[in-house]
């Protein structure tokens, strides 16, 4: 009988600046830390670039951890223009990538971790895809730290609370925003957003926005107003984001006066 | 001309091993730190007592950073029966908190923080009654730093996800858990919570839920499983939660399947 591996997945928030004691103790008993290579520049990948930047900080005995870079299966954004199209994709894609991380994790065993950018509870696929890595026969055990949040770093940055006092605030995607318009919430944080001009925002001219791009890392942008004055504004503070770190994420929230 | 002071609210995530590396360096610059004195046993209290393991964990060059009590004014609770006379209540509440505040910041001067429990964006008043402070003419100026919340380390705890592939998630209060349900929404983390007896549950019994109190502190306890079947053991490990620690604070996900 071999011993179960140990996968650790670790919320690393938005960077260096956020990594937790208990994330940097997790992260010293660790073989190996696994990546999806996206297929892009390799090192020239911003978030694979930050991965390496928090291992140097935190050396094993041996020096950095290792990375092993796991080729990302396509994804087909095409049919992800419905929801349950887009639902039907993601479970695709979760499965093919639960196959290759299945094939590693047998190989190397031991103990691995995924360094998840800001919280893996909110729109992450790790702890999804260990489960089918675990429903493919491997015996694995897993367990989650958490991490800064980008919807936290929002408010955060704009000194404000999430919601009004004793209030909800909801948290969804750009594409299920009307959705949430449609069923009488007035206190919304929107993340996967679309670019603006795809993004529909009808109706909420009188609501208050307050948006943010790059948020603690290079490129980062403020936009905050009567969501109705202030959408040029946004536009271009996407566009200067983009130009000065080369990606561009963004997320916002907006509030009914 | 006097310089504003400078005021440096941060998130300490649920006690020391979330102290993010940001924290720990704004926490180096400080003169002093403000807390509320709840009118407990003192030191007996234990978020001040967490507060001053947290100093004493990052000291400046002097040692640890002084904690300067402030009396909190009374809350009158009974007026909160109502969603209205809440947030009534809680206006008057943090008028009051912010003239003692101002007090202590006239006095003083220089760069005070607060230690805020989780993260600032959810459910406190740090930045609220900062604002009011300088709405009371102390020349002020305040910065926020993300801190991990009770809702992230309940999802890391039960290792899951806060909403279903591409779905919402809507946070609120125990007392308007029932709205969130009226309005169709499936999928509610619930805080600040009443005593089980005093939760309304209607209709939930077949929904999940996944419970947990004192999380990252004295007297964990976890609970999940179809809601009309575990809310014995929920009872029951909120009583013992609280014979543990000497206090209580729970929180919950429920979904509807
Ligand atoms: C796949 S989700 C991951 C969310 C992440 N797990 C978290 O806790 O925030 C990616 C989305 O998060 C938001 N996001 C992540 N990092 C961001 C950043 N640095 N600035 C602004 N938005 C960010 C954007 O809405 C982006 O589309
Ligand atoms: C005044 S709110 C503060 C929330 C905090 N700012 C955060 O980010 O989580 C207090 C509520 O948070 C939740 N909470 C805070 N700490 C908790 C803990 N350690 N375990 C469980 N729930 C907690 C409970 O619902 C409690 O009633």
């Amino acid at each position: 009988m071999t011993e179960p591996v140990m996968v650790r997945i670790l919320g690393v928030g938005m960077g260096p600046q956020h990594v937790t004691p208990e994330v940097a103790a997790a992260l010293r008993g660790v073989d190996y830390v696994l990546a999806a290579d996206k297929g892009g520049d390799g090192d020239d990948d911003g978030l694979l670039r930050l991965r390496r930047e928090i291992l140097a900080a935190h050396p094993g005995p041996d020096g950095p951890v290792e990375i092993i870079t796991v080729p990302d299966p396509p994804r087909n954004r095409e049919t992800g223009l419905t929801a349950t199209g887009y639902e039907g994709a993601v479970a695709d894609w979760h499965q093919a990538r639960a196959q290759r991380y299945a094939q590693v994790l047998r190989e190397r065993g031991g103990t691995a971790a995924f360094l998840v950018w800001g919280d893996p509870s909110l729109y992450d696929s790790t702890i999804r895809v260990m489960e089918r890595v675990r429903d493919l026969g491997v015996a694995l055990d897993f367990e989650v730290l958490p991490g800064i949040s980008a919807p936290q770093l929002l408010a955060a940055r704009h000194r404000i609370v999430l919601h009004e006092v004793g209030r909800p605030v909801h948290i969804t995607t750009g594409r299920r925003l009307q959705e949430a318009v449609a069923a009488g919430l007035d206190n919304i944080v929107a993340m996967l957003n679309p670019p603006p001009e795809r993004l529909d925002l009808t109706g909420l001219d009188d609501w208050t926005l307050w948006w943010g791009a790059n948020l603690g890392a290079a490129g980062e942008r403020l936009v905050a107003g009567r969501l109705g004055e202030v959408r040029d504004a946004v536009v271009q503070a996407r566009a200067a984001a983009k130009a000065e770190a080369g990606w561009v994420m963004d997320l916002f929230l907006v509030r009914k006066n």
